[in-house]
């Protein structure tokens, strides 16, 4: 009797294989390399350092609307009814600083973005004014504060704005043009090495013989890396055999600082990818199979302080599999804080019953559509060998292990792809 | 008595000026330029023409598990206790065609991925299977069809794979490379000219002097528009006067498809811009001034074909109101289908009690907590012309015009910053 398969023994649940694998490359990695980028440049990188504020931003107390700078004591209880008249002592011209100091009973003329003259403690829009001559007619109360922003209230000088480790996101940008730094420093993008295996997947520019098929996770790999801010390194497609993917992987180890290895589903290749992680270095592979569906014989290892992900050949299981470790293990070595970002989702109602295989976490492809102002999410389906399954997909919703299903009206979230 | 102020007139309503603007704009509009690029370079680029596959994906039927080729319908019934026996008439090697034909009291070893002898139609798992010598024992029972992807079951050759106007995410790249369009033609990036108006405004590389505020909304334009895979040009920062503006409006609409102004909040400055559109051709200024908070002085505008976009001053309001108006304006440049994306939020409890001002739509910044098991909203305090209340917040909760204000523990959508 031979026995084949089961080779893969337990499975390991989705959580437990995430913290386990992630600990494990938290402690492995060295500090990531720094560089410094001009602010354009910066979306989605990862600051390198603290930083702080050299200045007040603003470095005056400026209105934010248009109209009479006042004591806002001096106004109050007025109304359209009952208003309150003060004397016009002057206007800020625009873009200039004022020596102007406001004395009882006066008011000064500000446009938005212009200085207060000193002393002066809020501004009464010009819509509920009137000026008659030099006398202006305030006809609603204003509290002190009212309608400016004090000098260093957006940003105060040796405040730190933004925290070393934080992703760089469009008003990031924008605040750090606020306080002058125009060349920011981050973390260098880390460099993802790409391996295709399997002995029937041939380059996508060449035709297919029968038997044959492209190598379609290369590319879907190249634009997730693109996604998540890092820079690939494409290394073709590997026979399933020892030594051609020994010699690929010392090469990719050295010249990268992650190496994902996708395909080698069958249950030999697996065995192959395991072996020659195994025999490149410690600690190896420390976790193969993995209790998700789809999914199961990913490979998630570390050789020195390079990890190493083998997923599962299926497009879309590659996919998904990348989501859930290659993509926080990019965060990590771009040594950005939240390695789990909040992510938003949709709410919809599953729109048929979906049953599970019991004790695997599952995650299902679905269509969105909407009907009597709600969604509904429709499973796509499909092995996970059919890439057209993800592309005819708006997103994913999760099964967790606990749940035996879904009853079709039932509330799910609904993680967008985008 | 003079009277200044309030020369906005009536706002508009944000659904209102949307509808009517985006309906402008479609209908001026050219055909976007196309230009062909290798699939590493198209994630986020939108589909010139629809894609057909020119062949089967796959080209053979092909199993998704290892295990045996069977005729599911001599395994019916099939238990563990109850095993069904089958005779190996072979082995199917990866990567090659196969001219086995299946016949019956047969199976045959296929790998993952490997392709099916003729005739054929489902694989027994190697896990529900036992070998003994040449006699294959069946322990469970599969439906034809099960564990197999027949030949164009993913793709079928003529098939129409991805639409015109589509934008390419991972999983489409991944399609491309699968039907061998390792190049796609694709709509050229829209060129976004940013120009940022005010005297008090100065570049960011420069020291303000008291009364001056660095431009930080060309920044953070500049971010929003690669975020949205545009192309910007920066036209740095024009005083508030007419001939200076025109001049580098000319400039800018000659060069670029889009042009968007920021500042220019105060009532005044907001009329030289509306001025110089009106005097640079038909239709100009659509909308001038939108019911929202923070952004009303919001100006739509059209100069022949090309979109013009005046966004407050306010850093906040400069970028709540890009997302508003110009990121689907970049959109529809690009020829995509979908204007107005699906959008992950992520649902939450208001930490306090908001009011909110009548008559308009609310953007209210937050930031997110977890508080046993839920998410907590609480928002930003602080002024429109602060970035600093941005850089703090995780996301926006818009308070729709009817709604007079938030009762605290009232569960909201945050929209999530990315």
């Amino acid at each position: 009797m031979s026995k084949e398969g089961l080779k893969l023994g337990k499975l390991t649940a989705l959580d437990e294989a995430q913290a386990k694998y992630f600990e494990a490359v938290k402690e492995a990695l060295k500090d990531p390399v720094c560089e410094e980028i001009p602010i354009e440049e910066a979306l989605g990188r990862v600051l390198a350092a603290d930083v702080k504020a050299g200045e007040d931003v603003p470095n005056f107390t400026r209105s934010t609307v248009d109209g009479y700078a006042v004591f806002g004591e001096e106004t109050f209880g007025c109304s359209e009814e009952n208003p309150v008249y003060l004397k016009l002592a002057g206007r800020v011209p625009m873009g200039e600083g004022t020596s102007l100091s406001l004395e009882k009973g006066q008011a000064v003329r500000v446009a938005t973005g212009g200085m207060l003259p000193f002393k002066a403690n809020a501004v009464v829009m010009i819509e509920h004014t009137e000026l008659y001559g030099d006398t202006v007619e305030i006809k609603r109360a204003v509290a002190p504060g009212d309608n400016v922003i004090r000098k260093g209230q957006d940003v105060e000088a040796g405040e730190t704005l933004l925290k070393r480790g934080h992703r760089l996101r469009t008003q990031d940008i924008g605040a750090l043009a606020g306080i002058g730094r125009v060349w920011v420093s981050v973390t260098r993008k880390p460099v993802v090495g790409i391996i295709s295996t399997g002995d029937e997947v041939i380059d996508a520019a060449k035709k297919p013989a029968i038997g044959q098929i492209r190598d379609m996770n290369s590319y879907g790999l190249v634009a997730e890396v693109i996604k998540a801010n890092g820079d690939y390194r494409l290394y073709g497609i590997v026979e399933d055999e020892f030594n051609s993917l020994k010699k690929k992987m010392i090469k990719a180890l050295a010249e990268c600082d992650l190496v994902l290895l996708s395909g080698g589903s069958s249950v030999d290749v697996r065995d192959v990818a395991a072996d020659v992680i195994n025999d490149l270095g410690e600690p190896g592979v420390l976790i193969h199979g993995v209790a998700i569906k789809p999914g199961k014989p990913t490979i998630l290892a570390l050789v020195g302080e390079k990890p190493i992900i083998g997923l599962p050949g299926h497009p879309v299981s590659a996919l998904v599999n990348y989501e859930l470790f290659g993509l926080p293990v990019i965060r990590m070595l771009t040594g950005e804080n939240v390695i789990q970002p909040l992510r938003g989702t949709l709410r919809a109602r599953i729109g048929r019953n979906v049953a599970r295989v019991a004790n695997r976490a599952e995650f299902i492809r679905v269509t969105l559509r909407e009907e009597a102002g709600e969604w509904w999410a429709v499973p796509v389906l499909g092995e996970s060998g059919m890439i057209s399954t993800m592309v005819k997909a708006d997103g994913l919703i999760a099964i967790p292990m606990e749940k035996t299903g879904l009853e079709a009206g039932e509330l799910v979230e609904v993680k967008l792809f985008d």
